[in-house]
This record gives structure tokens, sequence and C-alpha cells, in this order.
């Protein structure tokens, strides 16, 4: 048997040669990419991919499996060379180019659901300090109220979302050719809220959501408090100041306390300090901000493991970092996937603009959802 | 310029010579596999790893970027070959032979959260139709009670939940060191369900979960009903059952319908028919029945545009099919991110026991989940 060194001495040699005949075929797909602008003919040829695949699938032998993996791969490369030479996405780069930088923030009504007190009215003042936060009760709704123009913005949660899911949001969205405009982390924190009369030793039955109850299990268990689970908590907080029961109390936001006029009792009771839920404003109009950090993208892909493979390829190759991904069948559809991919950019770089008008070219169903600011 | 079929044919011979050197380099890729193996040196050497990428993105050139990726593809498959002749994995495997087939199905207690006639009551006499339902209020209590061995099992709704969100059962799963032993998809159905005196005409107001309303949206707003939102459905019919008004009706299930005494007034008022709940079975103990066809895992990775490609790269090259992926940051952690996948698979194939030994053995933080049946 060799030793390492001298194995890895050969593969240092099969590496030289190796990537000499790549990059005589990454000069080739330029040159056909050049062909193709020229003669008008479009970046993707499946069928001859195929062939290529099936052909290098037999020639591997033992690890047939395994060259077709890399050539889908070193294809995936030349066709993103080939669509920055052809310039495709043209359509997607208009609507980038077109998008006002600064979003109206005062004077405006921003549509959240819930009651006042709730997370997402929250929210709301916190992205629009200067906005009307206007009540809904559904998701829908609010999708409706922004569509109507009865008011400018909605704001959403999407993630830790106690009346919905991120997708059904993202459907929304899709449904309505929405963007997402802004985005903003809403710390989960609760205090113990009962009446002005109320002292802490005299509660013994809270009221508040089921996802409270669990988020503040330990306190509960620890104060020995009977819970009774709840829409919402700020129609908890509401239910509290209806009721005037001494020994009941809310499990609810700082905010929620103050707007039903309660009192105080304990604070930051949630067992875990890092909770945040992520809401996002939609908007019929893109706005793309100067400073916009984070881009959003939907699209379909006929099977997960091989086509989103070929597809973080992409975002590999030219550094882009991924911060979220999602995947769900599409409806009806045992053998389609839906995916929603959040990674750290702004369109105003070359590199991020050529990435998503490539991809706007390739995959099925591609929506650009909007390049925004996280705060 | 040159017409599309010169280039091609040059292109065609660059692959033969490219293919000849790939499996060059995956012989000794063998080689080292079998070196490392008597010598008990681990698989993984990062550093060798980072020089050769380094070096390629370097030759490479103007194609420097495509070349690293290509590298990293390559060393990805190289891995997988020598973790296969190295034998990685080797607790794991034992873990997975060591399971049982058989779930006892009768004559024991499975917890759900909610209360009787809610989904997760549901979920549970269609998993157990031999079993007892017990009913606790939160998912932790759900976890403690299999914990503390008052239940054999435990039910928990991980897509469409109303209580909590999949990644908190997933969290849950994994602090407790819990498997996954089944799945079902309940379709989601409600009814309209009043008082034994009322008729659909006298109905004015519905009481169900927020959720429920935006699930029936069309059905309530042809009506003209007056929602009010409710902590769930099964709670809803409750209320209603008690509160006795003829011309309120509550959205929920036929088993909330039934459970509380209510008469169904309308059938399937759901607007979209698709919808379903997807519940998993949790449980101490591991078992893997024959035909289990889906395979549940979590790790964490340093970052997923990068380290996820080179993961996909494993299943793709073996050719699973991943049905489900979602990332997460960790907690506290900005750039280190938790994924949960499904795919389908056995692991009494060799192909998927030693796709998940590898990952193991390379992945921080992997657990296998489970190996279970999709009902």
């Amino acid at each position: 048997m060799r030793d390492l060194n001298e194995i890895r001495q050969e593969i240092n040699q099969i590496d030289e040669k190796l990537i000499e005949l790549f990059k005589q075929r990454m000069d080739c797909a330029k040159e056909v990419g050049n062909y193709k602008k020229l003669n008008d003919i479009p970046v993707l040829n499946q069928n001859r991919e195929n062939e290529i695949l099936d052909a290098v699938a037999e020639k591997g032998g033992e690890y047939g499996a395994s060259a077709r993996l890399l050539y889908s791969n070193i294809m995936e490369l030349s066709r993103a060379l080939q669509h920055n030479i052809v310039g495709s996405g043209q359509e997607l780069k208009k609507v980038i180019a077109n998008a006002e930088a600064d979003l109206p923030m005062s004077g405006i009504k921003v549509a959240y659901q819930g009651i006042k007190g709730a997370n997402g009215y929250e929210a709301t003042l916190r992205l629009f300090p200067k906005g009307e936060p206007i009540s809904y009760k559904t998701f829908e709704e609010v999708f409706e109220a922004v569509a109507n123009d009865e008011v400018s913005y909605g704001v959403l949660p999407v993630e830790n979302s106690t009346a919905g899911s991120v997708s059904a949001v993202y459907d929304l969205i899709l449904k309505h050719r929405f963007y997402i405009v802004g985005a903003f982390d809403l710390k989960i924190d609760y205090c113990l809220a009962g009446l002005k009369q109320s002292e802490l030793g005299d509660i013994e039955k809270v009221w508040t959501h089921p996802q409270s109850i669990s988020q503040c299990e330990n306190y509960i268990g620890k104060k020995d408090f009977e819970a009774t689970p709840m829409s919402n908590t700020a129609v908890a907080a509401r239910a509290v100041a209806k009721e005037k029961r001494l020994n009941v109390a809310a499990i609810c936001s700082y905010k929620a306390a103050e707007e039903y006029g309660l009192k105080v009792l304990d604070n930051h009771i949630q067992d875990n300090d890092s909770n945040t839920t992520r809401f996002i404003v939609i908007s019929k109009k893109l706005y793309i901000p100067e400073n916009a950090d984070k881009i959003s993208l939907c699209f379909s892909l006929p099977h997960i493991s091989g086509s989103l493979y070929s597809v973080l390829c992409r975002f590999n190759s030219l550094g882009f970092n991924l911060t979220k991904i999602e995947s769900r069948p599409i409806e009806g559809s045992q053998f389609e996937y839906l995916f929603y991919l959040d990674f750290t950019g702004n369109v105003h770089s070359e590199n991020a603009t050529n990435l998503i008008c490539q991809l706007s070219a390739e995959m099925p169903n591609f929506s650009f959802l909007g390049n925004y600011t996280e705060q």
C-alpha cells in the first residue's frame, strides 16, 4: 500500500490537469453563450443536458452516480455564465430598476391583524411610528385592505405566528402579487397584568393564548396558577379588564396591559428570553431602500434533492449567504415543491441582480418578493 | 465564430478526458480511505480540504469561484466514499439495528394537546383506534407525560399548527431525545354546528379559531355571519353548547360537533378542500416499522448556501428524494443554522443507513429522529 503522501501527490497531479480541462470547458461555454446571444437561442437545452448526463453516468463506471452529479454541477455553472452573456431576465431587471427607494412613512394607514395591544399592533407602531394602525380580523382582510388601497401597507407575522403559518402569508403575497418592503423582529416580552386593585399575591388564575402558556410554563408552574387559554393575549387583557376579578390576571405584552388599563404585577415572565416574532411589511408597490440587505424569492422545483442542489450551486458560486430556506409540497401535487428563500444582498450589486435574473429565466413560478431592510 | 456543433465537439472531447481524470481521482480517494481505515485516521481533514480549495480557486483564474465550487463537490463525493470504506457511524448503526419493528397499539395511553374534539384528539383516535387518548394543555405537558411514562406516545401537530410551530415541537423532541415513530395527515374538514333547536337560517354569529375564520372566509362572507375568535374550534363548540343561543354556531370539526352534542347545520364549509394538518407520534423508545418510508433528521451547519449544498450533494448522489427542508437560525447565534430534513427511505436499505451514518459522523448536532410510516 502506498503512503498517504504518495497518494496525495498523485491527486495533486490529477487536479492540475482537471482544472485545466475545466477552464477549457468554461471557455467553450462562453463561446456557446455568445453564439446563443447572436442567434437568439435559449440558454437551457434540456435534451442536450440529459444526453450529456446519461453519457457521463455510463462512462463513470462504478462512479457513475458521482460523475452524473459532478456534471449537473458543471452544467449549472456553464448555464450561469451563458445567462450573464445573453442577459437573461430583462423584464425583472426593469422592475427592479424602476423601484422607488423611499417608503412614505407618515400620513399613511397600516393594516394589522388582531386588536389593539396585540403583537401585530406593536410591530406596526415600531415599523411606522408616524402611521395610523388599522385593525383587521384576518390575514385575508389585511391583504384585501392593501389591495383596495384602504391602507398603504400591511404588517403580518411570518414566524412564531399564532393565527397562521408563514406559508399562508407567502401564499397570499403570491396570490396578490404584492412585495415585501420591510421586516421587524419583535422581541416577545410578557408581563403579568391585573386590575389596579390587585396585588401579585391575589392572583390564582391567568388568561392568555395557548402559545403564551407554553412560553411561560415554568413561571406558571412555580406560581401554581391555573391557566385558561384564550384566542390571543390582547383579548385576554381586555377580558381581565372587563370581568374585574381580583384573582385573575392576563399574560400579555406591556402594550396590551397599557391599552386596557391593567396594572403590571410581574415583569418579563417568559421562560426563554430570546424569543422573537418576525413581522413583514407588504405593499402593492415595490420599494427598495438604498441600504436594503435582504432578498426574498419564491419558486417551484420538480423535486428537492437534485434541483435544489443545482440552485444552491448558483448562490454558492457567487458567495451569497442564505438565511432561510423552506419547502412545502405544492397543493394537489405530490412531486412538486414550492420554496421560500431569503438571502443577504442588495439588488444594486451586479451579482445579486444577475443571479435573480438568471433564476427568473429558468425557475418555474419564480417570484422576486422584495429587497428590504430588517430592523 | 465557430458553429455550435464545432464547439460541442470540443466539449465532448474535453468531457472524455475530464471523466477519466475524475475516475482516477476517485480511485485515489478509495486508496486514501483504505489507508485511513488501517491507520485509524479520521476521514475529514479540514485543513487539507481548505488547502486544495484555495489552490483550485487560484488556479481557476477568471473561473476561480466556479472551480472552488466544483472541488467542494468532488471532495464531498470522495469523503462519502471514504466513510463507506471506514465504516463511520457505528453507534447509530447499532441503535437502528436494535430498534423494534412493532409499536404496541392496544391497551396504551396516548397524550394529545387540547380538549376532546380538537384536531389532536381526532388524529390520536385515527392513529391509535385501540388506544386511550389523554388530554393535556400544552405541548410541554405532552412531552412530560411521555417522559414520565404516564403515556406510551404523544401526538402533536407539526404543520398548520395553531398552538405552536413545527420548530417548537422539534426542539422539544431534541431536548427530550425522543423519536418520531409515526405520522398522520388529518384532512381539515369543518362543519357549521349549532344547537339541536337551531336551523341554518337562524344563525347570525359564528365562534371559532382565528385560523378557521381565515379558512372559511368566503363562506362566512357569503352568509354574512359575524365571526368571533376563540382559542380553538373544540372550545368554540363547547361554548356554543353551554351558552345555548339559537343564533350562534361553531365552526368546528365533525368530531367536536358530535362530542358536544351539536347539530350539524352545514357541511364542508372550508374554502379550500385540500388543507391538511400533519401530526406526528413521539415516543421515548425507537420503533422502526418494516414498511417505514420516511426518515427525519436534524443537524446544524455553519452557514446555509455552501454547507447545505454539500450535504444535498450526498442525498443527490444516492438518489434520495427530500420531501421537506426547513432552516432556522440557532438561538443566540446569527451564523449557525439548524436544519430539519425529511426524505423517503427505509433504514433497512444499505444506502440509507450508510448515508445517515456518514452524516452522523460529520454533522454537528446530528440527530436521527426516526424512520416511520406516513398514514
